[in-house]
């Protein structure tokens, strides 16, 4: 069995099907982190490791864990598997990319959950809503309001940066001379 | 512009792009309703009254809606649209399937949100399913501990009803003589 | 807990997610009939009756069963759950179309399962497709000759009804001939 | 709030959804460019600066803008947003294709538009046709007769430069023969 | 040949590939017929009636037509055809779902354009939609300002009938009893 | 094994992989007769009757057809073994949509062969189309000119019934007065 | 207008939309070659140079073409342009997948032809089978019986060269020996 | 003809429809030889070497072979064809990605066969999980216990290794810290 890791009152656990898929998991983790939520991070598969998944979703919510992030890809079962062990948690899915399929196999499997059990689905590869979705879960609770500044805060910050853009697009004048004076780095 | 509803403290507003998409709303009320969820509910298109959606949503959050459940079909933006808006609060988005996409596009429409707005969403038609979300999300606050309750009395009622199904299959042996005895009934 | 239906040494056992696919897994059980091969079927549904469904993967290991037949629409994903929880053992995939996106959803969620755990996946709504090959599975151990001798037959009969309706076809001349002499039967 | 740029009677407004599709805003803007047609460029998300995306169109139309082309990728709602606050307008959609789904989310997010609110679809990454696609609207009007004039000599010069390649192509005898005498470039 | 219909000064030129979309086509005239907007209407394929097809584009290029409406299923190439052979007008394409593909072959025929002719493409089916963008396109022309005027009448009357229903709602309280109310109509 | 139908010098052999698709195969029939091109209609099975269809082939070419047409749903595998067993002869691959996945299925079954045996693919129930396509094949043989003025002949009726319709809807000056005297008929 | 090139007797005409995917033109020239079948090459886009195909159709057509291969991607109408323009001739249409959507759109275009215009379509970018169903297609003229014994060489040819891949394996006893005696070359 | 390779008491039968997918094959080999499982491969395509096929089929049902693996891309026909030739056979389908389509030609054309004729399929490229589920298979015999001991076995350990993972990730404290420390190896 898989030894307990030390966290003090997580409000989060986040379980990866696979190690491969650890950088959406750490997408997910830098919201969470921004808003000092603690956090519970897992890497264990659905399929392969089925009874540790169960193990840690008990001690999750014993531990006072109130939402779940499952980062899975291909046939991406993690996130039913959870919503079957806590039927009264939020569990967010993040479907991968990581298949043949590009990703079309986990989102469905992710999200056309049957009655009963929902799956709060995000965009394929999108880690960073995933976390921050969970904010805005836990920023339902009065208590936790100052998560939801968070939020507000964060979302006039992005818009900032956007405006600022747009000024210098402004001066620019055109996309065309935006990209001359501001070439896009090359990836990686 | 569109007259205010009296809602006593609602936590959670439903809004449908059209009337024709209805009936999975009212599916979605009916979990609301089973747990006492205060709710309230618009038809109001993302497109077509663009500026209403913005008024019902500001008094949304004024009224202390933690909550929006967007229900839409096609190229569905009305969860996009409501997660713009009100930054700090869960959307949920319910795609569906009425078009000849068949909802693929109303999900990719809902699901694929860029980074920083994310939409939790759930399965095409699954309207249920939203409302069981929603539930899930306000029962994450302590005070609200009765919904808690009631997603997990529901989850072992379905259970109860489900082994019940089972134990009349156990009895006839096989699905062909269940089916016999239990003809499915016809739609509509 | 779901009581034990008494069945004497199934080799097969067939969960279905729902009684709405039953007529797919009465179809599977229908080849097993016809080949003599005892079998356990139950209605459980991966994520409503999560406990259950390891309850009874665990009763049918005991029981010595050896081939498990998992029939699931949408989000399918109780054909992974059965190979994570018993995994010397073959699991059939059996997806079905009834949901938005006719089975596309089923189909991947079932086939596209992760490094280890593989799920053998037939056609969507292939419930014949299903019995035939848990009997070509049986049919590999030596002491089960019979089950490789019924399935033999079997293509033989179906090749010779084939042969016969070719023979018609022949004598008619045409197809356009032979619809207007054996105008097919209206659905339903 | 975005400050305003400085720009003459601007016929085409162009909404880029992020910096990132920058470069096909820039092919259209090339296209309008070459046309002499004026045109008042933004980097505005339609979910992150919701708000400024409103104060642009509606200063847009103060200014006399006829035509606003709107890029985007993903769940790409900026058309339909756009389409909602100028009910009047033509709205160019540009679906890019930046995401897991290769442009098929963006697509049918931008063109599956409902009932009253059309959206003037272009093909994935097509932003050289969303240019030409905004002078073709233009040209409508008969005092722009001279957008008219460019679009059919541009036409001819396409027209002649293919008839070249293909003199070339016919001088060579073959495709085979071509490729060898001019070696497509490596990208980048 | 195809004889002339006898038309005064049509703007819009409305093609339909087959008889079997002229619904679709319909509803695009019901719009130009509401502005006052004369058209000229033809039933003509592509593929089976070629050279008609530029018979007719050529003739109401003469007659002074500003935009095209390509109504077609399947491989749908009449927009392209048509972009073909008026390559300074703005053709929209209105893919129809009468194909086994449920129209996701039309809508690719038609919006994935190659470089420089590009096909304005509505919803599939999105018969209105092709009315309200050629009135959209022809309300460019500062002459024709009457349109631009139906069409801001129009979005306000539309935006009416929903808060009409969106208030009915509001005195149900929920959509549960609004369709409990006003029971959808059967199809047909 | 199939007893041999009698026919005089067959130039088309049709095979259907099953009884169900006869309809399809009926409508290729149909061309073949309005061109007095004798043809060999069977129903077998590449799965089923999988040596069956080899001596079908090989009768096929002692007798001298030049072109087959293989008439099949699902993972349609007809084409490809017909191309196998007879790689010098042009061999028409009809997919039809009787399946879950509405005939992409069997569309990419069929198309998608490997480098060296190509199937030459009509559209999804496109059963007449098979039937011209073979007729063309046909009369690129200068001894059978007569098939391709049948094929020209065709060719003006079917403009000249388009032709006749659209004179009529000249008439009636738009689609929707069309309609209204010319109600689409019920199917079926 | 296109200059004529001089060529002998082409029995093939080959028009591919762009220069860009002259490769894929070029693979179905070598097969040509390959079978001393005369062939004559056009570079020529069915949208930006519309009437030169109609006068290389025309040309062809005198010249004694008896098949065409129309090479195009995205909405690739240049197969279905050349069925309208020749009813009576083969048109083969060979689908490329330079587009964001890898070539679906090419297919569907392609391959989903309307009632009474087929387009012989082969697997996306698969050039030598398009040159090869060429072949095939002439074969039938009994006149040109050397073809048919080139596909029946070539045949052999392909499947000695499998045999002896096949022998090696053999000798190495498994594949994974094999790849580490011949290892993959990287591509490119 | 394939002259026989020399192989002792072969349980599994391997074929690759071409060299090219051989990599996928060797993963499945992996499997059979950590269990020790005799198995005989091939390099043989349904399409090209249809006859040699029916050889190494036959020849392999002589020799006890009681489960074969298909391993093949685009239209992959190879598993339907030995299931037609051993129809009281497993046999498994290993779709592959190699095509414009992903590997959803493949998967559609291996998983969609039609009644009678199952092929047991895996996931697209999923080469180990045909070994694994070859041996799931050998293991229903009861004299081939060892295997499923192995596969037992091999479950064990590869929870340990994800275990070991998991622990190592606890003592990080987080993803973000883990990929810091271990950061992932470039491919290739």
């Amino acid at each position: 069995m898989t030894p307990r890791h030390e966290v003090n009152n997580p409000l989060v656990c986040i379980i990866a099907g696979s190690i491969s898929v650890a950088k959406f998991a750490a997408k997910a983790e830098g919201v969470l982190i921004e808003f000092k939520i603690p956090f519970w991070s897992h890497a264990l598969s659905a399929h392969r490791t089925h009874s540790d998944v169960a193990i840690v979703v008990r001690d999750a919510r014993v531990l006072g864990v109130r939402v779940f992030i499952a980062v899975a890809g291909m046939a991406a079962h993690l996130g039913g598997v959870i919503a079957a062990l806590a039927p009264a948690h939020v569990v967010i899915g993040l479907p991968t990319s990581d298949s043949a399929m590009s990703g079309l196999d986990a989102l469905l499997s992710t999200v056309q959950m049957p009655l009963g059990k929902p799956v709060a689905t995000v965009a394929i590869d999108g880690g960073e809503n995933a976390g921050l979705l969970a904010a805005q879960v836990l920023a339902t609770d009065p208590n936790l309001v100052h998560i939801q500044e968070g939020l507000l805060r964060r979302h006039k910050e992005t818009a900032a940066k956007i405006q600022e853009i747009n000024c210098e697009l402004g001066k620019c004048g055109s996309f065309t001379e935006y990209i001359r004076l501001n070439p896009p780095k090359p990836k990686g």
